[in-house]
């Protein structure tokens, strides 16, 4: 608990001083003002992250962290358990969505085994940090007790730390994979937005409509039982949770009280963002969101985050790969501010209205 | 008028059959069915255009071009004429936002002098075809002759051509850069779709409300001295064109008879667009909208191509910039098509749906 106090009582607000610096260089360079629209706001925003007037967001990391849900026996995936260490396997070798798009950006992925419900083979590029083998039912109970909801964010907290310590970490993305996870998901966005269940519950990878219904049901009665109080985050956590959610509010908290940008994916990641930004509200100004995914309710829980996204292609996999979109998006606008030439340096008149 | 001809004549459509070899490829990727929403399209869009299984898209160019328009004498920009060579000079020294972004991505920008109203100072990286110092003002007569508009969109398929046998082009993205030009692209897009001109007309680069007023009376002005006729797009080019838009054409036009996917920037690459669609009706299925531009009238241009646009960023700035964005994701579109690992080969389980 120690530990995630003391990441959220380290958080700051961002500088407004610095990402006035941001407007004054934006308008200075050979374009008409404003004319790079929301790729301007984006480099205003990094630099006010990371009090730094020119930024590079050259380490770019995603953690992917796995994890399973006990509500799957309720009958609300499309896909059956064991896809979820097998999604981990395809990760590790490299196949998967969210490697070739990392590969394609230059971002490194993180893949780490939060709560997987079977032993995963050994393999030099998991990172273990197993909570537990898969969370309770959420439908019959919480899914795991207060102490591993602090467990499994402390464990993302610590996680960006190792890296940033070792490798160093200029902008991170979210990711995840847990068959199931919808489920909880959607369970949090409901309790801290207090939307309907029905409005925030979408087919995941793919239900058909009685199953949507049946996972609607299942969704109700976990709130039903649990009971969890939006006031108090860890709660919402350990009672309708899951341990790679929990892993990725702490990598959310690490990544602000460090002033590194935090790019979120879909559904879940945005869930977690949820719970990150009730534990500390300063964090919501070092996020951005990737995209508008196609799960129903995302655009709820973004709007609880006041986050217009960058992307809308109808993605809905998860796993960071809207993530890594918006890392590339940000790192050009970046490289926009930092890179090019002003009116003065290159010697090009200014139109009447910026002059 | 023989190039151009021939070059209409040898575009064919883009591939049913291999697209749906595509699809079937798309469908045994490792994820859920669908789940990379427009990504997949993408990707599938560019297998129908090569003819080809597995394209790769490492040869990236984006041919910006410049030129110079008579009607700037009637007020209808924010910047003055000499921004036009000035902003020349600066592409070819790397300052300029296409150069940045270009960079990042790995794209190949060619900047050509189509018709820039002054001498341009040569460098090793200018190409010049000028076909004219400047159209005239398109409020008083024709912007150029007929023979002068062919020869722009001949000069846009040599140079295409020119580049494609060299170094080979795998996708190409549209520029330009010319102070007035929205001017003539209003003119263009109402001449095509018969939107008024008020509806199709912005504030470009940074005009106030009154000259807004005064810029939409002379492209009604234009429209009713030069009477182009939109059955005959060689004469809407040549009545209320410009040269760098001629060259962009015949670049659309090139592509597409090569079977090369193509990228469209803003609102002045849109206009190029519509005059190359209808010139070849073909060319259509070969066109990826990068982006929504701010200008007023893009949307309306965009619809008449039946076209949804990748990014909303409320960019406007031309030169090329959203078109790199688009060939970026494209990029990894295809990346995801041709590097992700199937159900099989993964060892991962299909979920009930796509069984």
């Amino acid at each position: 608990m120690e530990k995630l106090k003391q990441t959220i009582q380290a958080i700051k607000p961002i500088s407004t001083e610095f990402m006035k610096k941001a407007q004054k260089r934006l308008d200075n360079l050979t374009k008409p003002k404003d004319s790079l629209g929301r790729l301007e706001a984006l480099a205003k925003k990094v630099v006010g992250i990371t009090y730094k007037e020119s930024p590079t967001l050259d380490k770019k990391v995603i953690f992917t962290m796995a994890g399973d849900h006990g509500v799957v026996e309720e009958g609300v995936s499309a896909f059956p358990q064991e896809v979820t260490p097998q999604m981990v396997y395809n990760f590790l070798e490299g196949g998967a969505a969210i490697n070739v798009l990392a590969r394609g950006v230059g971002v490194k992925v993180i893949i780490i085994d939060m709560g997987v419900a079977s032993k995963l083979r050994s393999h030099p590029a998991l990172v273990v940090k197993k909570i537990g083998y898969g969370t309770h039912n959420i439908a019959k109970g919480p899914a795991m007790s207060r102490e591993k909801a602090v467990e499994a964010i402390t464990a993302g907290i610590m996680l960006f730390e190792d890296e940033m310590n070792l490798n160093g970490i200029d902008i991170m993305g979210t990711g995840e994979m847990g068959i199931g996870n919808t489920t909880p998901s959607s369970a949090i966005v409901a309790c801290f937005t207090g939307v309907k269940v029905k409005d925030v519950t979408g087919q995941g990878t793919g239900i058909n409509d009685s199953e949507l219904q049946n996972k609607i049901r299942v969704i109700e009665k976990a709130l039903e039982v649990n009971r969890p109080n939006p006031q108090d985050p860890v709660d919402v956590l350990s009672k309708v949770g899951g341990y790679e959610i929990g892993g990725l509010v702490g990598c959310i908290l690490a990544a602000a009280r460090h002033q590194v940008p935090v790019v979120i994916d879909g559904f879940i990641s945005t869930a977690s963002a949820l719970i990150a930004v009730n534990l500390a509200p300063l964090t919501k100004d070092y996020i951005f969101a990737a995209h508008k995914s196609k799960e129903k309710g995302h655009q709820i829980a973004l709007d609880y985050l006041d986050q217009s996204p960058l992307f809308d292609l109808d993605m809905r996999l998860g796993e960071g790969t809207g993530a890594v979109l918006g890392i590339n998006l940000l790192d050009l606008s970046l490289k926009l501010l930092t890179q090019m030439a002003t009116f003065h340096k290159a010697g090009v008149a200014r139109g009447k209205k910026s002059a």
